[in-house]
């Protein structure tokens, strides 16, 4: 058992065979702190479902509040209104940590932590955990911001679903470090090493609009 | 029809039902052009398909060859052998360009440019095409880097699956600029803006190792 920011005890990550990894076990993990850090570093989950028999995927923001993920829509949309009708969801978190330079073309390899997170998702409908979830998403963004904003109105509020995905059927799969190559090929003159990158933040750039721009 | 940087024609983007964006629709393209212009930028493709009747889905390291998507991995590998069974693929590909700064909790969103693609792939089979395929994956890494390193053994190769997937069925969605707040909104004194971000890479970091290093 762990324990999240919040203070409350967390149930152990679940292992079932379809999320525990059957190759490269050595970069798996089922470690809830790692892949909860994993998760707080990341902005884009790529969700996918089975929808109308046919296999649908789409990346949206999300945010993770303690052992849950939170994601967003409109009430019209068609893969969060198939998973709360019952359907199991797949998501997928990557974030990209570096390109693997190896003295072998078949060793070279990425850099990166991932989570894949099987889930039934709830819809969230009380008023004030729908509203304490939504200010989460936005002071992740930028702590403090939500004292300043407009808050969302009845009809924004009416016409957005929330959807809360518990974080149990998870698996973490992590690369990290300098190339593996085969043991005789270091004796090779060939650069190797790893290309370092990470989702960097520029200086805010302020919109001076006075009305909203026509297209986006 | 358009030309691809190898010179030969491309056929146009094909629209289907479920490829066809029904919301946020200004949002949408099907531009080939536009599509490899987003596919060229990323490194990690999510693909999902149905296996033993579950949806799976995982990261995977990706190139564009013309007007296909190039994905490899091991021989025993069950998403890439189930999808040579015939089953769908659906693969997402996401660039996250900024965070858009709303005056209303509402109209916070994400700058992003995306790919959603439907395809069935074709085995990689031709000893000539499989080696060209995976020099392009090297040489995307880093230009000229191919004849500087140990080529794949006979053993790396058999064990190797390349798939290609037809970039036919495919959408790119943008959002991009300032936020879009509710016209009354704008007269609040409030900060909005975006902050921009972007993958960005450091300095290369040599390998040192003068043997394989233990774990990884």
């Amino acid at each position: 058992m762990t324990n999240d920011q919040t203070g409350n005890v967390s149930a152990p990550i679940m292992q079932t065979p379809r999320n525990t990894l059957q190759r490269a076990r050595k970069r798996a993990s089922y470690d809830r702190n790692l892949i909860n850090a994993i998760l707080d570093d990341g902005y884009v989950t790529h969700i996918s479902a089975v929808i109308d028999g046919g296999i649908r995927s789409h990346p949206s923001y999300y945010w993770r509040m303690g052992d849950e993920i939170i994601v967003h829509g409109s009430r019209h949309n068609a893969m969060l209104n198939t998973l709360l009708s019952g359907e199991e969801a797949c998501l997928c978190f990557t974030l990209l940590d570096g390109l693997v330079m190896a003295r072998s073309a078949f060793h070279h390899s990425l850099n990166y932590r991932s989570v894949v997170l099987y889930a039934k998702p709830r819809e969230v409908t009380d008023p004030d955990e729908r509203m304490a979830a939504l200010k989460h998403g936005i002071e992740r963004l930028s702590k403090g911001r939500w004292d300043e904003i407009v808050k969302p109105s009845e009809a924004a509020l009416r016409g957005t679903m929330i959807l809360a995905f518990p974080i149990m059927e998870a698996t973490a799969k992590v690369r990290s470090g300098m190339p593996t190559d085969d043991p005789d090929d270091y004796a090779h003159k060939i650069w190797a090493g790893v290309i370092p990158c990470a989702l960097t933040f520029g200086p805010p750039e302020e919109d001076t609009n006075t009305s909203p721009p026509d297209a986006y």
